[in-house]
């Protein structure tokens, strides 16, 4: 398994699978083709055999200068509990720390219980919210109305980005 | 009407709207929040007595330092040919040549006519495409299979930016 950064004519590869990784649910519309022309350096792909077997889509906040965010990662069903998500994760991690970033966040939706767990396991805290949800921090229509989200921020000691 | 820096608040105002504007068309998916949290310097809002009558999304390419981007932009039905656009683009190419940018793009779908004769109108090239429609170029399944696309560039001079 290789970890490599996106290109342009991955976007053709990557689109139509997205649905099928995510089990139906229609997620294509999350991950348009700008990231694969304007964010390559922060987003990657994992390949086994040349075969696409997950990806990591992220940027560096324009923003906020200490901060870059994990848009979307998925990993092929047939090829989970093998660690390729880790790896993608600690690609951009190394990434974004040697551009100097020491905060690192994500979103998902509270009912992605797979997603909260993984970004503890990860090592991410749950930013504080507005209100608990089975004992969840959420930020209550954070993605238009009702659509409450989970706020996850990873923290590096500014040492470690030298 | 004034011209100001999207904030993170702004995001529940225009997400709601955004098919209202597009005549229904399912458009709002388009505009993730994240553009209201992470790049905010290089989006506005057109607002007239406080209420939001426009809107650009854009942000510096990550991966080419010369580029900018339009991701989306929009004028309440009501407000249209006010100038609130043209205001909205000359605002995001002032602030991105301020930042060292000299090529600006964009991307339209070949149905979207007003689009891309507005696109001209401003002084943007259409890119050479593989493929022309009605006269106009576009990349055959550049945002998917059957999705073609015509690509925007306007070019600036280095010495504009200074």
């Amino acid at each position: 398994m290789r970890i490599r950064n996106v290109k342009e004519g991955d976007y053709s590869d990557i689109s139509p699978v997205i649905n099928n990784w995510w089990g139906g649910r229609d997620m294509s519309d999350m991950v348009p083709k700008l990231f694969f022309v304007h964010f390559t350096e922060t987003s990657f792909i994992a390949e086994e055999d040349g075969k696409v077997v997950g990806f990591l889509i992220g940027f560096l906040s324009q923003t906020y200068p200490d901060e870059a965010y994990i848009h979307f990662a998925g990993v092929h069903p047939e090829y989970r509990r093998s660690k390729i998500g880790r790896k993608l994760y600690e690609q951009f991690f190394s990434v974004v720390l040697q551009q100097g970033r020491s905060v690192i966040r994500a979103v998902t939706s509270p009912v992605n219980k797979d997603s909260v767990n993984y970004h503890k396991r990860m090592g991410f805290e749950l930013e504080k919210g507005d209100k608990e949800l089975n004992g969840i921090p959420v930020h209550t229509h954070y993605d238009g109305i009702d659509q409450s989200r989970v706020l996850f921020m990873k923290y590096f000691q500014k040492e470690e980005t030298r």
